[in-house]
Formats: C-alpha cells, structure tokens, sequence
C-alpha cells in the first residue's frame, strides 16, 4: 500500500520523529513523507512513533492509498532536497 | 475529488498561504488541510498559492485521490482544534 505520512510535531520532538520517519519512507518535504509500506511496516513505524510522542501535543497523519495508481500528485514550488541531508 | 495539500513555506509567507487554504479546504493539523474540490476549484486554489509564493523558498504538494473511499486514514494524537480558530 501506498502511504503518506505528515506530522505536526512540537519543536523538542520533531528531529526524533523525523529519524524514525527517515527509517521507513521518503522526504518529500518538511513535515511529510511518503512510500510504500506492507502493514507489518506501518504498525512498526507507529509504534516506534507513539513512543516518542506526546498525543496532547504531537499530531500525525498517515493517508493511506490502496496502491499509487489511485492518486495523482501536483507539487508547487521548484524540486528541492532535505537541507539536513547536504553536508 | 478528493485533495489533501501539504505545505513547506516560508514562515514570512505562511499566514497568507493558510489563509487561502482556509477558502478551500479544511485544517487537520499545521500544514496539512482536506477538502473535496472541483477541478475548477483546485485550478483556482493553486493560482492563488502561486500568487504569493516563492518557488525558489516554498513547496506545496496537493495528493489528488478520485474520491474518498480509496484513502484511510490513521492518526496518532488527539483530535485537536486549529489553535489560530480558538477565540
């Protein structure tokens, strides 16, 4: 399945969630990634998120797309890269 | 259809993307908002985004799903109000 994550993460955390969101799916761009996962991976994924994360402050949202065909995607703005991936 | 948008902006810009946003869709979390849109409207929304973006600085990325029932969504967090909406 196809999977599209997006975080809306307090300041002291997001770097936390952003490792674990790295371990499993692709930068789009700040705050939402994106790939495909079985649903082994997404249970694993969550779990290690709910560890690191504080459900009154932290919000996450995962859509997930039966397989990519089914959603088209339309981007503004010029392609750009993780900032914290160039050395 | 249905969209999902997700946006990386300038945080000299965000205010006025957010606002725009608001006319078309509804918040779920910062940066991210959800709506059924018209083709027409989804043309319209993007025009007003490219008025006061800079390509250069910021990202959008609308998810385009034919209709509700292909995409599931999971969220970790409490459901939680748009803070700016709380009077």
């Amino acid at each position: 399945m196809y999977v599209v994550g997006v975080y809306d993460i307090n300041v002291k955390r997001v770097a936390k969630v952003k490792k674990i969101f790295q371990r499993y799916m692709f930068w789009m761009q700040n705050s939402t990634f994106e790939g495909s996962l079985t649903q082994a991976q997404l249970r694993e994924l969550k779990n290690a998120l709910k560890l690191v994360t504080n459900p009154k402050e932290d919000h996450i949202i995962f859509y997930i797309i039966r397989n990519e065909d089914v959603v088209k995607k339309e981007v503004i703005g010029d392609h750009h890269q993780d900032p914290s991936n160039i050395l």
